[in-house]
């Protein structure tokens, strides 16, 4: 199985953003993969696969540990 | 001695950008420290303090390989 949900993220502006939070996000159980449609100056959209549903929390703490912020 | 030179920077845009020209222009021989004035969205400037005057085209070389332009 595997479930796909996306997150709103505030403050990205290129790619080594991009790889921040993608490392951060990717480090949690069950993730298979990240994608990022960066936005600089906007808001970016990032897309997470998992085997299970995730956490939604735990998907924001690790894209605060990354330095961002999820929009509301 | 210690000279001081700037260099105007294109496209640098969150604080990683900061981090991987500083790391790559530091490793020229010679040179004692980096400062960048981050501008999103405008040109940054890159000032470098070395021991001796550096040759320009090595500092662009090195802004070159951390994926950033000199302005002209």
């Amino acid at each position: 199985m595997s479930v796909t949900s996306t997150y709103s993220v505030i403050g990205m502006t290129c790619e080594h953003c991009v790889t921040a939070v993608s490392e951060e996000v990717g480090r949690l159980d069950g993730v298979q993969s990240v994608h990022v449609d960066l936005r600089p100056g906007d808001v970016s959209v990032l897309t997470v696969i998992s085997e299970a549903p995730l956490l939604s929390e735990a998907v924001r703490d690790a894209i605060d540990e990354a330095g961002y912020a999820v929009a509301a």
